[in-house]
């Protein structure tokens, strides 16, 4: 940290993990019992001095990066009032832990400093009798809130936003706006703007606060305000709106319902976190990981969150093995098969992937329009075309050599040629197919192709070896 | 669009390219030869109208959702003076494609509609002789923060930042510092905060707008200022950076030199556009594709996009391709040993990607402290044998039946077990040797272990067989 300026740079988050680590390795552990892991006093003071100042969200990553059991000690040493925005910050696997270390009562004295939007976030990880307990404590309006927020779907605007918004009216000065803020100790985090409202709370326009600050003061809100704007429906979907936040370069923006009244509002720091955690979910499905693993959590949670798709993988592979079973004859005859086959059904699988990332990335921003299907397929075709005649000629010259025969380099050659036409083709229909029928394009696509890949790479391969080598 | 208040909402822009899109294809075309195609007058007027009044990074999502002929149709009819923010917002692939399409002059004429960090981000699509004539037309000043923005390395904070902030002095009043700002038109975008610095231009504080608003504009900015608060360098890399704009929810961030000088700003949506960039690179580069493809390429132009890790692929599944090779001999006397071999490899790949996609994200986050490495291991090697074991157990029981043969279903359970400690064993190795040797552990890293499982799984399983079963 700068000494003369107190200002924070970005190696000081690092520096603290490893201080956080170095004071809880300062001493031999006693035995090698994980559990039992206590700290001298001393240490433990130095510990609770070196978090202090740290930041929630500092915390949070101190936190994921340690093993349960100095996890705890750590989060033992975290003030009381600080727990719920803590919580607020770490993953979902982290927090799963954390909750599991405390009583009720502290549960319920954590909910009950954050605000209704963020209870809500946290609601899905809490006992069924601390939520309950939560809303009870709750003044009349946020407990509204709260039941707002949380009767929206996971992924919807309405799931994301909050209600901390400044509202003023058309019909008032500049001037007297400003009094109003001035009687607020401060504005509520990410105002760049108030939002405009009538009576019955219909948004009619927004105050950019730079606005606000370069205009006369004796104007009206009217003859300042920007009429013009984004809004959001609550039912949106977060990944349009986040979307809409980059491209209109949003630092907030108003939520509306049917009736266009102001209802709440969605701000960059939330677009943010959403962004970063579904780009996360889809690089963790794309690997067969159900969702966000805490590195550290025992092989039996891991196994849990693992095992589904290695399950389907077998069976794809068990489909696949029986597709070869089929031919074993002809193998039997012409022991070379069995070797280059894996070739003919790599290809295929690696350049069907090519294929369907790109389309599936086109179709979640809804770019291709329904006129547009035929000329992607004989594009795609084509390019499969072209890498079946490049890469089947090379392998299949190679493969002559080797085998001292040319109809099995053919064969190879062909067989390359007709898997990536078909995984051209399947890289296309299946994308295709899961938006016409409403279905998410992105889940599972890549399982999907490789299973046609494979099966479909050792079913043309020995079947034309079978026709033309035996 | 909401007629009342004229706000945006979320289905207006799906809605526009839909309109584009009708209009477009509102007439027959004469012949298919695509590249001279043309609309009746009517047709583009009633386009221009259309398009005239969307933001800029809305047309930017038509152009890109158009293939090459009907995109340079709407190209043309954009206004010139819109050219430079729109090709700041279109993909790499279709800004090149627009590109190619214009003139030296029209080129030099969207660049002067830009600030200096804007060119410096377009400048790489420019010809040379573009960019020098853009230079000498350049204000000195600008001259010299273009050169800076160009100077520094892509993906680093210095070639996200910009110069347009607002710095006041300590030693004002808030009063002083509103007439300044009433001096202005408008703020910069994305101003939350003014920048507090000295004679020198060292960075003192921030004077967040919020807390401008609410204060007494009798107090000096020292004592309103907030001294704290994260401050960047232009070296810090930009993924850094962007997580802590998360973590912070900020919105704007200083940029300092070494000196603590205020060299420029980084605001959350260039953060924003960043970490969704960076996101889909790493998807992109996971399928085995190089860069963003423009769905409409031409075939020739995807191919080279694609062929690299194609190229790679075989080479891995060539080299699996001779490990079979070498057990020939086994595979003729016990043909079965063919058909059951892909699943070996399989599962070990898919067992593989899953521990090295979550090892390589903590290590991105750089929570992994060298202390954890070996606990890791073991819970990697514990989750592998709970797979091994019950995965193993099932499949080998398959293949008992199916071939009438335990003792080959041993084998392949064996077999399992063995790929899957493999994988586990490479999917902590890698990423750790590649972190060790200061590589960027995520690139490649799927390719590589399944190049191991593969070739591994096939030895360890044709192995097994021919020592125990021939």
């Amino acid at each position: 940290m700068n000494e003369l300026t107190d200002r924070l740079e970005i190696e000081d988050l690092k520096e603290s993990l490893h201080e956080v680590q170095t004071l809880l390795h300062r001493h031999e552990r006693v035995g090698d019992d994980d559990d039992a892991l206590t700290l001298p006093a001393e240490d433990l003071a130095a510990l609770r001095a070196r978090i202090e100042h740290l930041h929630p969200a500092d915390i949070a990553y101190v936190l994921e990066a340690l093993p349960l059991d100095e996890r705890l000690i750590v989060w033992d040493l975290v003030k009381a009032d600080r727990d719920g925005e803590i919580l607020l910050e770490v993953s979902d696997a982290v927090r799963e832990s954390l909750i599991a270390s405390m009583d009720p009562q502290e549960l319920v004295a954590a909910a009950e400093t954050l605000e209704a939007d963020e209870i809500a976030d946290l609601a899905p990880d809490l006992p069924e009798g601390v939520i309950e307990e939560v809303v009870r404590a709750l003044p009349l309006e946020e407990r509204a809130n709260l039941r707002a927020a949380m009767s929206f779907e996971e992924g919807s605007v309405g799931a994301l936003m909050d209600f901390d918004m400044v509202t003023v009216r058309e019909d008032v000065t500049l001037e007297a706006v400003t009094r109003l803020l001035r009687r607020m100790d401060e504005l509520p985090d990410h105002t760049d703007q108030l939002f405009v409202v009538d009576r019955k709370q219909i948004l009619r326009g927004s105050l950019p606060l730079g606005r606000l600050i370069v205009s006369d003061l004796d104007l009206l809100v009217s003859a300042v305000m920007v009429p013009e704007g984004v809004q959001l429906h609550p039912a949106d979907h977060a990944e349009d709106a986040s979307r809409a936040f980059e491209r209109y370069d949003l630092v907030s923006a108003p939520v509306v319902d049917e009736d266009d009244r102001l209802i709440g509002r969605l701000t960059v720091d939330t677009v943010l976190d959403y962004i970063r955690e579904s780009s996360s979910d889809s690089q963790l499905a794309e690997a067969g990981l159900r969702e966000e693993e805490d590195i550290f959590a025992p092989v039996i949670a891991s196994f849990k969150n693992r095992w589904g798709w290695l399950a389907v993988n077998l069976i794809t592979a068990f489909v696949a093995s029986r597709v070869i079973g089929l031919f074993e004859g002809s193998i039997e005859r012409l022991v070379a098969l069995a070797a280059l086959m894996p070739i003919v059904a790599g290809i295929g699988g690696n350049s069907g992937n090519q294929t369907i990332t790109m389309i599936v990335r086109a179709l979640a921003l809804d770019q291709i329009d329904r006129s547009y299907w035929r000329k992607l397929l004989s594009k795609e075709i084509g390019v499969a075309l072209l890498n079946g005649v490049i890469w089947g000629g090379l392998l299949g010259g190679i493969a002559s050599w080797l085998y001292r025969s040319i109809a099995l380099g053919g064969v190879l050659a062909l067989a390359m040629v007709l898997n990536l036409v078909l995984a051209a083709f399947m890289g296309v229909a299946i994308p295709w197919l899961r938006a016409r029928f409403g279905r998410d394009p992105a889940v599972g696509s890549s399982v999907l192709i490789t299973a046609c890949t494979d099966s479909g790479g050792f079913f043309i391969f020995l079947g034309l070896a079978t026709v033309f080598l035996l």
